[in-house]
């Protein structure tokens, strides 16, 4: 049903717009679907908190939380040379990387013209602009910091955790903090909202790196394309920091991470997988997604706007979110 | 004066933050310095129209103008292929086009924080958010429009004219539209400072055109280089469009321009200007430049809020950025 809705509206509000130039990037990106998870939560959240969402202008916003999501996905594809997303070229393989950076940015500034139609007065909209903009910073910081650690030989949990926190804690809980804005409660009560993100963002990561060994990351298939990008996963932070590991092993294993890609055979990459087996980081990791899963949902229950009704329907979304790739 | 107080501004705002993975970028991209012309632009125009820009909060409307500039600049190279800015490598060249676009996004987060920064109310802040984000999605629609049109063999002044008012129309007012709205001018009153970039944003792209001619482009002084990539000119228009050259000429001319970079030799580019020449090209935008100039002066002298001082002040400023490099 929100899905549904969040469909129709990208389509009255994006599709067949004459951008000359931007059109095909925008609806290939767009027609390129996803399930819609994180406007249907917006729009699920705000209704349970009492708002129609047109009327209070629930869709706007989730919307442009959706799109945020189409940025990232769009740019990190750039940044990671990945060449397939949701199984089809990424748009910087369909279009180039000229036109994907454009489409990119044609959507941020949508999203910004999507907030700036909630209904109401001036200084809720500001709230929403302000969460917004402190989201896709904090983002992109995490995103910097994912970069800058690639292939790092010093890696370790804490420096995982201030990656990951940052690349995906705000994001994750921008829609509640969006929902619960528009949805009329202040900015103080909306901004407890953050740290659910602050548990289901690392929670979700973790998952997708262990979902990295077996290939079944949306990226055609491939197994271990962390290892082949130099990507600071858990597992590489667990394998390096615990004892387990020799420091032969750990060298063994620093060097086939921070060899490029294309110098990278499956050969060294069932190597790296060994040794994180060896070194227990898998069983680490199931552990951590699912205390940092449940931290999040209490936290989610403990928010004061929040019944026990909510908070029970939010368990089931977190757990159905974290299923499937979204 | 106004470039030393943005500069410390930025100095104070921007430099020594401690953004692990982003303050390099962030600095070797705002060292590289240009001129500073916009941002003092809006302080000059913010101060003639009665504001104090620490108290009125002309200061961080004028960075945010700036860093949407360094925006563009580090997105155009990535997507020209240019590997040098301001006699320097380019961002995406120094340091990686992951990390290139890492500093674009942070900065566009940034100046969307810095408008949120601007003393008053609310909705002073919201007429300053909706002339930031309209300028942003109106110039990247006009360069999706001048990638799409590259190379384009039925190229005319009408589409050269549709593409370059997108794309430097609204980003070349921007700043003066966001001084009238500091300064306390209405949004209505604000707004028809657009005007002013709808003449004097084709007027300096026209120039722009003319400099490429002579390999005075800041691109390491190559001649030729909007031939060499494609880029739909004015030249490349009145050419295809005028009378003068023969279908055989021009069929020489569209294959020059259309060919890519790599194929382009300079026998070829300086065939292309040879065809500009007999084409009467130069002549022509030398005086559309001149003409547009005029009527963005005129624009702007009309304004309402804008005494006879001031007009003439911007004259000469008008005069004094269509000499140089910004």
């Amino acid at each position: 049903m929100y899905p549904r809705r969040v469909e129709d509206f990208i389509a009255k509000r994006l599709r067949g717009k004459d951008l000359r130039g931007l059109t095909p990037g925008v609806e290939y990106q767009l027609a390129s679907g996803g399930k819609r998870l994180r406007p249907a939560l917006v729009l699920w959240l705000a209704e349970a908190l009492g708002a129609a969402p047109v009327r209070d202008g629930a869709l706007p916003f989730a919307l442009a939380v959706e799109l945020l999501h189409n940025v990232f996905l769009i740019q990190d594809d750039i940044q990671d040379g990945d060449e397939y997303r949701r199984g089809q070229p990424a748009l910087w393989r369909h279009m180039g990387v000229d036109v994907a950076i454009n489409v990119a940015d044609y959507l941020l500034a949508e999203c910004y013209a999507l907030i700036g139609e909630t209904p109401g007065d001036a200084d809720r909209r500001e709230t929403l602009v302000r969460a917004f903009t402190e989201t896709f910073r904090t983002t992109v910081e995490g995103q910097a910091l994912d970069i800058g650690e690639r292939g790092a030989t010093d890696f370790d949990l804490d420096r995982y955790e201030s990656l990951v926190v940052k690349k995906t804690g705000r994001y994750l809980a921008l829609g509640l903090v969006g929902a619960a804005l528009v949805a009329g409660r202040s900015e103080a009560e909306a901004h407890l909202a953050w740290e659910v993100g602050e548990h289901l963002g690392p929670a979700f990561q973790i998952r997708d790196d262990l979902l990295d060994l077996q290939g079944a990351k949306d990226r055609g298939g491939e197994r271990g394309c962390d290892i082949r990008e130099g990507k600071p996963s858990v597992l590489y932070a667990f394998a390096l920091q615990g004892s387990i590991l020799s420091a032969e092993e750990k060298n063994e294993l620093t060097t086939i991470v921070a060899t490029s890609r294309e110098r990278t055979d499956d050969d060294a990459v069932d190597r790296a997988i060994e040794l994180y087996h060896r070194a227990g980081a898998p069983e680490f990791a199931h552990g951590e997604a699912e205390r940092r899963a449940r931290l999040g949902v209490s936290a989610f229950a403990e928010l004061p706007f929040v019944t026990t009704e909510i908070a029970a329907q939010f368990a089931d979304i977190a757990e159905f979110i974290a299923g499937r790739s979204s």
